[in-house]
């Protein structure tokens, strides 16, 4: 068994605004990539002169280190025009360290400028903290806080919708159409009033809807489902949250009742399981399971995929997509965990339903942090 | 001489909402990672069930292929539990090839994973697409389109700011003081308002703005001056803009009259040197030069950065920050780029002043992209 504190030193090369990890790490934000180091416990940032006084200020690691300063000792050890991967290694030889582990997405070209100068890296694999998963109280109300805002924008949308009148296949709201693109900035517009941004909201209408990654496009119709995906980050904390509803203007069909209440049944069968130790793989079958019971088959039909064909939950947190998964691969959840459960069914014939909540997993249970309404038909 | 073509077959892997290359090659927008290839000229993406179908419908690449059925294939050619890097071995083994060119952010996990199985991968420098510097008409097009909800929303702040009082230290509108943070969020509003995402736009006040990346917080001062550094990206057409201006409520001194002209006339010398064929570094040099002449130092003062001390400009387009750079670096300038023009400097004693514009490139000049004025004053 190997000693792992002894390949423990770590390294991350990323911009911090597009990297959670590194985020994680140094809470410092900055647009362009810089360094992170941590040699025997101690975290360091290397950053350029235009970021070292603000990281410094801001950011949590043990100490910030001057790139130009690195760069001038790269020199001093004979090194004559240095380039990053000599001035990481100036970091790792006044520590006696030429083992490093990486995160999964470390980039190429400074991994093979790294192994060329004798550096070992070995890719330790996604959870690249095992910490980043556990959150903290903070951090669930960070996510909490997020929420708020999901629930606070989809209300002031559904409240339009409730306003809104039916007529001929169309919804009308002060005289104009409602359409995806004018409800989703809508959206966008109340969730940015409370720091979050919203990109790539789904408003998703009909046969769009089908589609669990189509943004949506063109006039909402009446009597036919309408799924909602709001995921926003907060601008000041920078956590997610992630919230779906389905929802119909006018008269949901039998046929798409049967479908909302089955899925619906199936996202509170998900709930009931969730718990430390419970397999997400097994709460993800037991799902499906449910569906098939009822009726509604997963498969392609005319070549295009119907029935339940994505994964039941995520993790959400610096991520939208994060560790744990809910889903056909195997992971254990653990206590502190945030993760969504969304179950959905899309059949073209019948229609399109995702409901989704978030909840936070404990020992014996979880604690659900949506505490928004289900209901198929706004009247 | 080697054959480029031979090595010009290309791989990327990346979630195409973090990856401009990759959105740039499929057009296709997608949050998890997914895979292009480009094989013999042909250009490939491989995609899980839950997004081929609409991959399918929106990309621009030449086909679409289903992971899942890569996957069965693989199993088919005897490996029994397929990884990623098997199932992109199956395509290149269709085509017989094992060489392939990746960008200089090609995950290190993948990349150990094909070389192992003797796939060889060389990274290409940024570009790694050399036509994503040379901007389309329609590019140049939605660059503009971002920039105009770029000067729609400085005019709505600043007159805010006419109609705003200032009172002892602070400004005055509607009874409340100014903050950072608000007048940040009512640009984040009237740029949503136009389908743009403003994210960590820059309204830095005081000793704040003398730290070019500090984003800014509490009241804005009278009399001091204030950085607004504002770079959405359009929602629809997924191009960025970068303007930065400099004012003051109420009366700059002497001392800031002075150093906002100097910058001013740096920025005309620097958009009066730009033309194809010019060197990114002799103009970033030129303007340290005149602000030398001028009596502007740069250097650390008090162990802090004062001056002239960020690059002049950079490349702008599905990146915020892309090539070229106009800094200390090497690049020579190419019709059809969009860079920014940017000097700024940074005296904790008389204040702080950026002056940025978006240029594109010509054969003998530029073309001012940014059409907003610049006042120092705004009585």
């Amino acid at each position: 068994m190997p000693n792992l504190l002894m390949s423990d030193d770590l390294l991350i090369i990323a911009s911090s605004e597009a990297d959670a990890n590194l985020y994680y790490a140094s809470r410092f934000l900055a647009p362009d990539p810089f360094i992170y180091l941590l040699i025997g416990g101690r975290s360091y940032l290397v950053m350029s002169d235009l970021e070292v006084d603000r990281a410094r200020a801001q950011s949590t690691v043990d100490e910030v280190l001057s790139y130009s300063d690195l760069r001038e000792q790269t020199v001093a050890r004979g090194v004559e025009k240095p380039k990053e991967a000599d001035v990481i290694q100036t970091v790792l030889l006044s520590h006696g360290v030429n083992r490093l582990t990486v995160p999964e997405n470390f980039p190429l070209a400074a991994a093979d400028a790294l192994r060329e100068r004798g550096v070992i890296l070995s890719v330790r694999e996604e959870p690249f903290f095992a910490a980043r998963g556990i959150k903290t109280d903070a951090e669930v109300a960070a996510i909490r806080e997020t929420q708020i805002a999901v629930e606070e924008a989809v209300d002031e949308v559904f409240q339009m919708l409730r306003e809104a009148t039916p007529r001929d296949e169309w919804i009308y709201h002060n005289g104009a159409p409602l359409t995806a693109e004018s409800v989703r900035r809508r959206l966008h517009l109340a969730l940015m009033a409370r720091d979050c941004v919203g990109q790539q909201t789904i408003v998703a209408c009909g046969i769009d809807a089908c589609d669990p990654h189509n943004i949506g496009s063109g006039p909402l119709l009446a009597n036919t489902p309408i799924i909602f995906d709001v995921f926003p980050r907060s601008s000041h904390n920078r956590y997610f949250a992630d919230m779906s509803r389905t929802v119909v203007k006018g008269r949901a069909s039998d046929a798409l009742r049967r479908l909302y209440d089955t899925v619906l049944e199936g996202q509170e069968l998900g709930i009931s399981q969730i718990r430390a130790g419970a397999s997400g793989k097994a709460i993800h079958d037991a799902i499906h399971a449910l569906f098939e019971a009822r009726g509604y088959k997963t498969g392609k039909v005319n070549g295009r995929m119907q029935g339940f064909f994505h994964g039941t939950g995520h993790g959400v947190g610096l991520d939208i997509h994060e560790s744990p998964r809910i889903s056909q691969s195997d992971w254990t959840l653990q206590a502190g965990e945030v993760v969504t459960v969304e179950p959905g069914l899309y059949y073209p014939d019948i229609g399109a339903v995702r409901i989704e909540d978030m909840v936070l997993v404990q020992e014996s249970g979880c604690r659900n942090l949506t505490t928004y309404p289900k209901i198929l038909e706004i009247a």
